[in-house]
Formats: structure tokens, sequence, C-alpha cells
């Protein structure tokens, strides 16, 4: 005898790491409109983007393979903590007194606790492959930065990250944990830069924003021969990679589920997360596999899908990243500081934008204080303390299933953990949130 | 077509959650000797502790049966994160240049990322078996206490827990982990209770201490009838409670590597975590099936056993609690406050103790900065940020096996994630950790 085991069904289900990243776009009928330049109006070129990204990513962004062999040393890395759990929400489901089976696929195993990773290591392996020496980036609450300082580890290169000084200066823990992987970061706008010094010159005393650490992180990227810039999201290579968490959802799901979904839930910001978990359900849809019906959560405080237009704008505030086509609130438009950091962003990854107009992926914006309820019900049944960000995806679930008798198959993306966002889950209990 | 999946080795090995906890003293020639009453100095009995356990768990203190079986209320929530994975930490071997082959079994998979949980809900539930309403207990940096709060609202019960002040005002992140899952928690002294009263009035600045919280939530347990207290190591059922990691690693490294571990490491502080990943590999070797060493890595700060006296003394420092046969620094000993929180105890379980008296277990002091040394190259190469009480394990092991070719198979516990922790870290890369 060794030892006793569990021979009843797991609540924890587990397949292999895909091999691929698989490209919606390639199977549907109308292609994705293109990025245009912001001085001509004309579709982009690679050369228009080689100052920015490496040839492999370049490549990505235009590609019309539905799918993508994901290189060695990227899976290797892949590994360490994919494929990512699918869990049956049994004790949420008692909470919410409904008939549907609920399985939620987490990403907070990953080393930062987010789905960030995904694209950060996809990302540094490209660049490694042109020898690019250094990487730099923004980041906000510090998730996309954590996840790249991690990721250009494991490729030595150097990571360089401007975090809105707000946060830098309010939540340090992600900064440390940075710094905890050999990257360096700082507060935007920072005299570092021609960009940083003429903000600082304006005001002194400004907080910063996205925006502003994006021109920096730009700045550095263009004027360096062995640097390029990092981007966490809204763009197409970014939607690819994120594909491995859909994946891995639909093969878990088939074990257990041989239907499939018929909802599948998550939140989105600029798009990455939604995009990377329902485009392999749409795969199923359009192959008449099955027939989920996907929904975008975004927060009230910035709903780009529900409210905002669709139509070219820019994917930053100053007015330098070509024109993309997507929903977007006006690259002016400013979001109330919500603790979902990762939710305000005034546009939508163009990939994302362009299901919603083909009526395959269908919006839904969640007040703050009513995803946090959620967020604490969850916690309470389920033990994991979601992201501020996942929360809103908890929430518009439990508002479709609750005291519903149906029986039916939820998938919720559960993509990080909030265990660096407590203080705002005790402002939520003290009463005290917005 | 559904995906395509890699086939190659994962590096996350799976297995399925014990059915039974192990009960290594069952199996030993000696048996463990025997908790003394404070007062008369003989055995105790199920009586003398009574009023603060209940039945389920006074029988497991002194059972003498190999194997218990474990509760299936209990299995259905450990299977929301178990089994917790074994990953073969390849990026952290090629650092070390070693030819060993190192395992790391990661607890940091649990709801509040460190091992706690495994007790806490087989305690919450033996407690709701006998009808408490409440559960008491004391907490330093909050690994404890928020794994209590957890398990208690799966059960139903209110987990009430006193947490040393000079952590609870400095360190309050995991006070609002403690919040969000429904506890309270008080800072320790409080004027709640006569022992708390007592000692504001000696000195009204004080930040407390671990010995001064116990006696808050003894206190509280022993005065209410509906209410309990809970500890979170060193007597025996939380060890036995704790047997799931160990057994799991058995079973999970058995489908990679025959011959089994040849060296396991885990850190050990009050003992629990030590022993539960420890001593299903004794019974490996007690049967001949293997023959692993097991190293107790424990802070210079706190060396219990490897500069302990074995002998009779109090798990607290009031005095309060059974004389328990085991290592120690004294009961009055006072550790530097190192991060690693979880580790400053001044003794041992008595179950460890015994095991580390009859040769099978030998303990290694490691010095703070080695231990974030290690911390941050295992952070670097493998992604995870390990807890500060589990850095000292990876110390410990990466010093047996860098630069030695041999190949062996190493096993190390990393009993929890450090990311409530990386102010230690930005500390450690600061230069300015003492």
């Amino acid at each position: 005898m060794t030892t006793h085991v569990d021979a009843t069904s797991p609540d924890l289900i587990t397949v292999d790491v895909p091999t691929h990243w698989y490209n919606l776009a390639a199977e549907l009928d109308e292609p994705i409109p293109p990025h245009l330049h912001p001085g001509t109006k004309e579709p982009v070129g690679p050369d228009d983007l080689a100052a920015l990204f490496p040839a492999g990513l370049i490549a990505q962004e235009v590609s019309t393979e539905p799918y993508i062999e994901i290189p060695e040393p990227v899976r290797e890395i892949y590994r360490m903590w994919r494929p990512s759990p699918l869990i049956r929400a049994r004790r949420f489901e008692e909470s919410l007194n409904t008939g549907a089976r609920i399985y939620v696929k987490y990403e907070g195993v990953s080393p930062v606790g987010s789905h960030k990773t995904n694209s950060a290591v996809a990302q540094a392996y490209y660049n490694s492959v042109d020898g690019v020496r250094k990487l730099t980036t923004e980041t906000g609450a510090g998730q996309w930065g954590s996840a790249l300082a991690f990721a250009g580890a494991q490729f030595g290169i150097d990571v360089e990250v401007w975090q809105v000084r707000a946060s830098y200066d309010s939540k340090p823990y992600r900064g440390y944990l940075m710094r905890t992987y050999g990257g360096t970061v700082h507060p935007s706008p920072s005299d570092l830069t021609e960009a940083g010094r003429a903000m600082l010159a304006k005001d002194p005393n400004t907080t910063g924003s996205l925006g502003m650490a994006v021109s920096e992180a730009v700045e550095v990227a263009a004027t360096h021969d062995d640097t390029r810039y990092a981007l966490g999201s809204v763009l197409n290579h970014v939607v690819l990679h994120q594909s491995v968490i859909g994946q891995e959802a639909v093969e878990q799901l088939a074990g257990v589920e041989p239907g499939g979904a018929d909802v599948v839930f998550g939140c989105a910001g600029g798009g990455s997360n939604l995009a990377g978990l329902s485009f392999p359900f749409l795969r199923e849809k359009l192959a008449g596999r099955s027939n989920p019906r996907i929904v975008a959560a975004e927060p009230a405080a910035c709903p780009s899908i529900t409210q905002g237009e669709y139509r070219y704008d820019h994917g930053d505030v100053a007015g330098l990243t070509p024109l993309l086509k997507m929903h977007t609130l006006g690259m002016d438009f400013v979001p109330d500081p919500i603790h979902a950091g990762g939710l305000r962003y005034h546009g939508m990854a163009p990939a994302l934008s362009h299901t919603v107009e083909l009526g395959l992926v269908q919006g839904i914006a969640i007040a703050q204080r009513k995803a946090f309820e959620a967020g604490v019900q969850f916690a309470r049944t389920q033990g994991i303390v979601p992201a501020p960000e996942s929360t809103h995806a908890i929430a518009a679930a439990a508002a479709h299933v609750a005291d519903d008798p149906t029986e039916q198959v939820v998938v919720i993306g559960l993509s990080g953990h909030g265990q660096l966002d407590l203080p705002a889950y005790a402002e939520f209990l003290d009463g005290t949130m917005a």
C-alpha cells in the first residue's frame, strides 16, 4: 500500500497545456478592420510597427492562420503553472440557490496572480529572438508590469516599467514584486524622459495617468536600438496569446459537461482576458458543437461596449498609437478611480469589438459595489478572493443564475486573485466604497 | 478536432486527494511522550481538554491508529484546491548548476495562500459536529487567523481572532482577509478580556505578543459554553491534518521518480508544516521502500531544534497550556522580529521533536538574509514568490545541491506564497534587512 486516494470526481479539472494559440479572426467571414497609421490614415504595415515590436509579434498581429504554434521555450514556462484549474464552484452555487452548474477558470495561479503572464512570456520570447536587451512598458495597478518583469527574467531581458505615480505611491506591493523579479520601476511622470519632464514642468504635483506612462515607455523604446516596447492588452497578438485560457477551459469542460457551456462570463477592460477566454468557445459555436452565449462584464464607470461608439480611435491619450477600430468612450475619457484598475480603459480590443458587432459577444455594465458584493460572496463560499476586475464577471453570472432552477452550464473567467487588493475589500466591508 | 494539446510530460504533477490522514506516531516503536497537566504533572486526559477542544480532535490527539478517515465534508472542501501541485523546478535547478532534480510541493494555492487551511478546515468541522458556534484563536502575521476565518465560513461558525497588535497595525492585509471571510479580528491586547485589560493596565502602549493573544483567545473560549479554542500548529491533531501534504507528494513523486526522494526539506516553526510534509516520506523509509533524509530548516533567530533543549515546557508564554515534551528555547524566549513570523515559536511540535530524537529528522538553522537570497533566486527562476517561512527550506536545499553534479531527488516543501510579504523582499533588495 502506498496511500489512500480519493476515487470520486475531483473538483479541480485538468488537461494538458495547448501546443498552439487559437486565432478566431481567421475563421470569421468578415476580417477585423485593420489598424490605421495616425498620420496617413492608411492601414499600418510591418515597417510602421518595427520600431516598437519584434517581427514575430508583428506577424501575429495580422495573421490569417487559425492556429499558431506556441514556441517550445514559451510552452516550457507555461508548464510552470498551466494548465490553470477549472474549478466546479459547488459552494458558490449553493449560496445562489440555483440549478446552474458553475465552473470557474482560474488564472490566479500564475506567478503574478493574473492572466497577464500568458502574453508577457510570449512577448519576452519574441523580443529575445530579435536580440532585444530591454523592454519598456507602462502599468497602472501593476499587474502587467509585474507579469512582464517575471517574463523578462526568464529570457534575460531587462524590464523597465513606468507606473502611474498614484498607484506607485499608494499601492507599492506590485512595485516590490517587479523588483523581486529583477525589474526596474519608476513613478510616472519621471524626469528620465523628455515626455515626463514636460509633464512635470506643466504640473510638478501630477499623480500621473496611464497615457502619460505610455508616452514615457514608448519614448525610451523608440530612441534606443536594443530596446522595444510591450503592451499588455488591446492588440491582436495579445488576444492571441490569451487563447490558452479558453482552449484549456473548453477541453476541461468537455470532460465533465459533454454539451459544453451555455453561458461564459468574463471581465473586459482592454479585452484580452475576455477574448482569450471566450474565442475558443466561439470556435465551438461556429463549428456547431455547442451554442454558448458570451457575456463581457465591464464596469459601470467605464462602459466602452455598452455605452461607447464603434469607430476608429487612438489607443493612448497622447494620440501616438495607430488608430484602432473599437468600442471607445473617447481617448480623453477619464473613468472614476474604481479599484478594478485593469478595467479603466477607454477603448476595447479591436478583435473583441469586432465579435460584439457580429453579435457573438454581449456587454453588460456592473456597478462597483455590486461587483464587490459578489466578490465577498465568492470568497466566503469558495475561499478565493477574486481580483476586483474578476468580481465583475462573478456579479454578472450571479445575477444571471440566482434563484433560477434552470439547469445550465456556466463558465466564469477568474482573471486573477485579489490578495494585493484587500484594502479595497476592507473599504467595501466598512461601507465607505463609492 | 477540439484543440491541440501538449503530449510531453507536464511539470505540474497531480494525483487524487487522500481519503485518510496519516499518523506516523502509530507506526513508531516508541510512542510520543504524553502531554502533562500543568498542575498535577500527570498525563492530560480527555476531560482536561474538553473545555477547549471538541471530542473528535481530542481523540486524534492520542490516537494510535495509523490512518484516520478524513470526513467527507472536509474532503469536499479540500477538493477546492487540493491536490496541491508538485512542481519540477527546472529553471531553479539550472540556476543552481546542479545534477539534482528538484520538486516543489506548493501549498500556496490554498485560499489563504498557505498550508494552514489543511488543519483549519478539519478543526472547524469537528467543532461544528459538537455544535460549537464560535471559535477563538490567536494569530501573529495572520496566516492562521485567515485560514480559520475561511474554515469557519464553510461550517457556519463565527471566528474571532486576536492578532498581535504590532502585526495588526503594520501589516493590515491579512486582517482584511479575515474580515472578507466574515471573521472578526481584534488587536491584542484588547479591552475585551480580563487578560487583555490587565496587560493594557500594565503597559497601555504594548505592541502585544503571541503569548498575550493566546491568553485572550483561551479566556473567551473557556468562559463561553458555545465557544471553543483552535490552535494552528504544535499539537498532534494539527500535525495529523497536515499529512495530506506529504501523502500527495509521495504519490505525485512516485509517478515520475520510482526511487522516491533522497532528501526532503521543509521549514519548521511550530512544526506542523514539516511534519505534514515529511511523515509520509518517513512511512516510506520505515517500510523500506526508499531512504529519504528529512531536513527541518529553522531560522537562526529561533533555533529550537538545533539549539534548544528536549524537555517538558509550556506551549504558551503565560504557562496555561499543558506541558509538552519538545525542543524548546524556553517559554520566555523572545526571538528577533524576523519576517518569517510563522517560525518565531520557542518550541516545536512534540511529534516532530520525537522524530528528531529518533534520528529520523535533522535540523539546520538558516540566517534571514541567506533565506531571502534563496527566495529571490527562486522567484526569478520559477516565478513563485515564496513566503518568508518557505525561503528557509529553499535556502537549505540550495546550499545542499548547488554546484554538486550528483544526481539526486530533492523535495522542497513550499508552505505558502509571499505576496502579502513583499515589503520584506523590498527591504532585502534595498540592503536594509537585518
